[in-house]
């Protein structure tokens, strides 16, 4: 069921009065205590957590901190690469770890639909332990709604974080500057690519996965060859032309993309091309865009070479003075052609 | 529409292409940014949010923090006294402010459904602004998710809350000791009855309002008389027999009632009688339970009676030695029932 490795004989579904999620789960009862201490405490408990308090109180060594909230709604709630829970864990760390920041602590909120199959919950659960624990943050607080059938589809998550930032480090949209270089960690449309063709209807073979990985570790790495990031953030939903014009547009410049700089998988590009996709809109979950000053490009891409999430690391374009708020690619032909924000969903419930 | 003073006349609906929501509005496009300026930002704007980084960076002046999610589910989302915006907001101030903490910053995530009218989330984000504002807290990080029609009822908001711990509370559901008194902070189940009454089957006349408050004010007031509460707890779902029982368990200790201590509106107990509900079982939002040593808890009391939602405040119940870890109420009759977790589901989708 999840392609996340996860050995259900090892942990199997503890033994339970129902099946399935029931409307009581959620209400604070009795029900909602089991669901607590049988699926979420083994999978998730430290000490802190099992406190079972309505907050979680941390200690924070340091006085600046990053704090991201995100929901995910994929559809489906598997999918090849990965399943829903993982994303979350993996998506909100990501987000802190754009900062700059260290991530240290997550928020959990299920919404879970009445009949969902506890097994179904179990495994996700599983695989945001396996996720956490890969990143390495805690979990430190949580909340489990349950909705009646059909007012919810399966389940959703929110995961919010909180990270601490480092005292020199200040990534921010609006820090680009012209001369500066663009990078991308890897190729890019993995992830919308492999929910998309999971999906019912569009159900071609392929062997598209998910690149979903949490990215604290490349950014540690990215980090010790200079704190003096410009701006990074990871190409979600709106995929890597989303993210550079809302960079282009946040520091008023222009961004010039080189024409064949675009890492993209053979299959995420033929899958594209039978969608009519371009795969500079498509979603990414495991990857990011860092800009950097020119002096310090290519010694980041070097060291991001030699980390596994960042093994396809490439310069990809550069932050240029005119076409202020544009990001404009050169084509193959030598002609330029503006890579525009999407106007409409191409892709709906992506993550 | 809503009960929150919400005046469209001074704040109307900004002009946007579309009435409702669209999957677009979920997508990280042009019609993302547009929500995001056109109803967010001016709402919740302030100098964090407005970078509109993907993490909020905030500065933390103490090194114990508090934080907690909350999903917010019900259903109808406007109900008497309040809808799910506002509730959301006050929901996680007061999970953040019953660990003492003074509650700082939230984030914010929706998940909406494609046909959502934009004036629902307008009036929606008018509550959540005010009651943001009188709550002093600051929104700092949000999502956005739109699913297609169907796969959600109307719109789930999360949000997640941070704030600042002082050093010398140490407040928790494991610190009960024998001789301890409990403080209720005024009538119970008026939450949970507002919206049970509006329910389209059960609409029988009332004039129940949700008790849907930010609570941080009045534990302020109860810090400046003793920092040493032992529990604080908000009795949201479940209600107070839930909560009891929670503190019960986690100290090891037991729980007596007084017979008839505990405040309940005449309609909301008519209201309960006629469905066959207890109130103790039932959700506050706007209600506190604090444990204190018996030697302060007169003053508590007193000071709390002078405090907008603390004037109905009253001492209902001690902990004692007999009887670990179960809440016993003396009857009009002087025999003992127990207070146990509820079982079923009452009341799905309370908050």
């Amino acid at each position: 069921m999840a392609d996340f490795d996860i050995d259900l004989m090892s942990c199997p579904l503890p033994k339970m009065d129902y099946d399935t999620i029931q409307l009581a789960h959620g209400a604070g009862g009795k029900l909602s205590a089991d669901l607590i201490d049988k699926i979420f405490i083994p999978r998730f408990g430290n000490e802190t957590l099992d406190k079972l308090e309505d907050q979680a109180v941390l200690n924070i060594p340091k006085n600046k901190i990053a704090f991201t909230t995100d929901t995910f709604v994929v559809d489906p709630i598997f999918f090849p690469g990965g399943n829903i829970g993982e994303l979350a864990i993996n998506g909100t760390v990501n987000d802190v770890a754009m900062s700059g920041a260290k991530p240290l602590y997550l928020s959990v909120g299920f919404i879970l639909e009445e009949g969902l199959p506890l097994e179904t919950l179990h495994i996700i659960a599983l695989s945001m332990e396996k996720a956490a624990k890969q990143a390495g943050v805690k979990i430190v607080a949580g909340d489990t709604k349950v909705v009646n059938r059909g007012s919810c589809d399966k389940l959703f998550i929110n995961t919010s974080g909180i990270g601490i930032v480092p005292n020199n480090v200040n990534i921010s949209a609006n820090r680009l500057t012209p001369g500066d270089k663009i990078i991308i960690s890897g190729s890019v449309a993995d992830h919308g690519m492999a929910v998309m063709t999971t999906r019912e209807d569009l159900s071609f073979k392929s062997k598209i996965k998910s690149d979903t990985a949490a990215l604290n570790g490349l950014v540690e790495v990215m980090l010790n060859i200079s704190e003096d990031i410009h701006a990074m953030r990871d190409p979600t939903r709106g995929g890597v032309a989303t993210t550079l014009n809302e960079f282009a547009k946040q520091s008023d410049v222009g961004i010039q993309l080189y024409s064949d700089k675009i890492p993209v998988k053979h299959d995420v590009k033929g899958a594209c091309e039978v969608l009519g996709i371009d795969p500079l809109y498509v979603a990414n979950e495991g990857k990011l865009i860092a800009v950097v000053g020119s002096e310090i490009a290519e010694n980041m891409v070097e060291a991001m070479l030699k980390h596994e999430l960042g093994k396809n690391a490439s310069i990809i374009g550069e932050v240029v003075n005119d076409n202020k708020g544009i990001v404009v690619q050169q084509t193959g032909l030598g002609v330029n052609r503006i890579i525009d924000l999407p106007v409409g969903e191409q892709l709906p419930r992506i993550c």
